[in-house]
């Protein structure tokens, strides 16, 4: 018997809708390297999402690599790039910041947030600091939206934070592995156009929002990084079939699919926050979008994981854990009814 | 009116098995990082095929990406890689070998090929040099099966290189990137348990050869790179629906796909070759496989590239110049005989 | 007038011991790179004193230079060095770590040592972490005798450290920087045998303790790092006069000059700690080499620093503040007096 | 017996006049990091020498490092640096430029120059390849005066140099490990206010002239490289001490004695030419600087190697091969005459 699969929002293939796009396209000719008419129309489309029509925009094949890409060719090489000691580039990706040359600056983590209060702390620290010319220079900001715990930055908190990078004279970017989640969500008051608006370069992405794989890293102002192409090409990030992941995106940008497909995957996380809440599972953080955060004993913990594939996440005191259940665009409700009634089954142990 | 299409191998999206593999497992649920049943049924498959049961295979996005993950981590800090200098990690990578720290030790090209001998003489000048803790070591071997030329190593060459290396206790490395055309050529004697038994690693592309993306990245002995899970995520190359790789593969290596590919293309390549030896055209070179070469005046070059998508590969002397022309999987017959009629009717020209 | 300088422990020249055996030997034709007799001697007094026969010795120029070389080549490249989060290498170095590719994994420091305890717990964490194919792997520790606030660790604190290391299977090394300040200290109970017994390799300052510049980076076991010199030329560390630094060390290590030297810089500090607590002034912490701490109100920092040099260290509540003095091996008796009646002097303000 | 010592230019200590100057400041306390007083007496007459009085100077350790720094800083990620096949950076060390990420783009040498001609065209070529997107764009040149072979450089052909270099909108560097030998040869004609004049960067070598460590970056216009300092600092260059290279640059600039130094150099190198030519040795090269490279048999090279310690260069056919001799400033008139006299013992051996 198959475990309910809730571990990841990166399980399942393509949105049907993307996929019917492969399809229909799939002997069709085209150019290499994200040079072909379908990419183009799909820049075009998210172009007018951001209300940015000199974005440039750049199909890569996923998250890490982005990150790499963007901050490596965005920071000088005496600077680092700031974090919440919770952001994925902090602790997740292998170092990969640091294996292309640079130092990653943590600050501590509201909820999985920055505080525009620390950001605007440490620069300030650096700039007094009588040794700063030994030390690495805060060169640009790095925050998630969702962010690692699946909280949410507000427009005010955003632009406080824009505020206080444009002062200083750096960068914004924003990591959007799950900004369909964000977009979908009714607690959400950062669209597209207020990222475009606020950051100098940000990802949408494609791999766990409905895409077979993909993230479309978007500067808002042409020319930001220059030889940008390039620099993917020698990280290795450059596609040879780009129309592939431009194909994906110009689906996922037609008749608002991204945001859809972010309303469905909160709308499932949500009706599994109130069933856990309902049968008395403490929740480790207050998040509204596709991710939930359950508190278990050790009892309950072992026997979740007997039917539901889902993943540690942390350890608490007196062998507590916390475990992450992640919704997707191709979670069904009847997964949601049956993964509820396992917890249920399973609130009473000790 | 479209042009007839032949300026690459990466063109369309992937063979209507792949697509049908890809489209009957959509909604199936599996876990990441290739971890998952299909990634590993592929992997069996590949193993077979290589007589290399102990192999460790990863999927990985592009070739660029595949040679820079293995370069990089074969070679120790102070080596380097040596290769043709036709080579494609050479010159047509945007440097990422040196990004990642080496340098590329080129050697002299025979019809794209090294030669065994100059291998060796490499190898005995660095050993025999008073200064050659000064220098760079010359520490694996990076060729390509077909070559950047679309020439084929023998088995004999093949085993005479080999033989060089492990005498000398460096690895070698062929880059398959379109290995489906040198498995499908008549002329080719070198299986893939050839490459498993003389090769250190290996890759066997998917990306011009029947995939939408992916190469499989073959070590036929176990761990020879500790850690390259965990070195390709740190590169960005490790792929979060890692599955949707692993599918592509166990449809390709599925009842002889990946070989019927290659004879697909070279057979369209053989019929394009003789059609324009038949009306007068030189070949720059006598290649095998899926690419072409003809030799063009400046007035053909100009009538041709009205009517055709070909690659500018080189100028030579008189204003003529060497163009490319790929055929693939996806060559129809059609195409063919419209290509070899507007040729035809190009050749009096200038 | 020039104010009294006590802002570091490398404002001079060189001790005039070291400078004689420069004068006496200046016009002698030596070998290039280190291959000369003078530095095979130093080499060799060097491995007498460490009780390590074996002992590999490199002579280098610097030691933010020593620890990126030593560090960068003996982490493997998906491994990070363990510090003290006031260790160097974390937070002085420009980033030298992070540009050679590695994270630096910071701890909690206690009076600028680490803790064999949190060490443990980090590889503990790591190693329970489901996800540690994703994350940076602990591979090194880096700790400083005497420690950035010039305390020191104590043989029982450094033999644990070094068996929590080696229980881990990863080595352990120490920036000697100011090490003649550490063996010159009564309170010191770790000798250079005992360095040479715990750690994997350490470095012993010269610049900061005697010479004009140069530092001493010692593997106990002869080949922990292979191509160790290649490494070096590589970095552009490797000194083509590498006979001025062997000498230097030579001079250092004959006669006890080096312990010598400690002691005079470690009397100094005694001194002025004494002095100033007669005075009243707090120190920051308590630190029995050859750097003092002194707390100031922002009256008496201010009239300080018109007459003497010395270091601003840190900010603490209601405008005071941390400066750092340092004696040295060239530190005279009557400006230790002078120093001390200035801070007589200010004692009132504030 | 000690064999005569020709076998490089950095086997002696340093100049007297440096060392004098090193021993009359040896007590004097000093800023750390080249911000001392000394350091800045160097920089302005190394300023004025060059006519430059904007200039930037840095002390840096070795040329290796200085090569490394400057053209690391330089290059933009994408680009390569164009050098000679036979210039220092591209061969012998290490694979510096490369372990800093960037391809060195070797091209033919002249008797160890480049030629203008050749730097133009494979800049044109770059530009005019449709796939230079893909490629490592020359992004800066690398020359030597003299160059590895003791060759110069005339005024003319490094106006034509720097002229293509500033067409095309890159810089131009000079590596001048030697170049007081080039200062002090009667057939330059490239002064320093022509270097700075015409480069963007280069260095003064110390190493190999009059000092015992050090060479001055000199960048002509301020700020041509931002946060050099930092930079310098991270990949471990910057000197604690940085006052003890400042010294001895200030001594070599007074007076004339780094000119005085080439001209001894090259005056017993001529001695040398002059004798080796009148018994009969065809010399390899015609070099007018400080560098001999005599063609020996094989019986020559064996007999003379008794007694000579000199460099090996390389093979030529029937066993031949090149050997090298370097004079300097502490090369004495007897030990030329001792070296003549074993030459001329040796000339009849076949």
């Amino acid at each position: 018997m198959n475990k309910l699969s809730f571990a990841s929002d990166y399980s399942s293939g393509c949105h049907p809708l993307v996929l019917r796009r492969l399809t229909e396209t799939n002997l069709c000719r085209s150019a290499g390297y994200g040079t072909d008419g379908f990419s183009e129309a799909a820049r075009e489309k998210i172009r007018q999402c951001c209300l940015a029509p000199e974005a440039d925009v750049f199909f890569l094949a996923g998250g890490t690599q982005s990150n790499a890409a963007v901050i490596g060719c965005m920071l000088k090489p005496w600077q680092g790039v700031i974090s919440a000691e919770t952001g994925h580039v902090c602790g997740h990706e292998a170092g990969a910041i640091e294996a292309g040359g640079h130092k990653v600056l943590p600050l501590p983590h509201r909820e999985g947030r920055l505080a525009a209060e620390d950001v605007r702390r440490l620069l300030e620290q650096f700039r007094a600091d009588e040794a700063r010319e030994h030390l690495v220079e805060p060169g640009m900001v790095y925050l998630s939206q969702p962010t690692e715990y699946g909280t949410l930055y507000s427009l005010r908190e955003l632009t406080e934070i824009s505020g206080v990078c444009h002062a200083a004279g750096i960068p914004l970017y924003v990591d959007g592995a799950r900004l369909a989640y964000a977009l979908g969500c009714p607690e959400n008051d950062v669209r597209l156009s207020d990222l475009a608006r606020l950051c100098d370069a940000f990802y949408i992405g494609g791999t766990k929002c409905g895409a077979l794989f993909g993230e479309a890293v978007v500067f808002p102002r042409h020319d930001t990084v220059p030889h940008f192409f390039t620099m993917i090409k020698q990280r290795g990030a450059l596609l040879a079939k780009g129309f592939v992941a431009g194909l994906q995106f110009d689906a996922l940008f037609t008749d608002g699919l991204y945001e859809q497909i972010g309303r469905h995957g909160v709308a499932a996380a949500e009706r599994i926050r109130t069933g856990l809440s309902a049968c008395g599972y403490p929740l480790f953080i207050e998040a509204p979008t596709n991710q939930v955060f359950p508190v278990l004993t050790p009892a309950q913990a072992q026997a979740l994981r007997q039917e539901i594939d889902m993943t540690f996440w942390e350890k608490l005191d007196e062998g507590r854990c916390v475990m992450r259940l992640a919704a997707d665009w191709a979670t069904r409700d009847e997964d949601v009814d049956l993964l509820l009634d396992v917890f249920r089954r399973c609130a009473d142990q000790g």
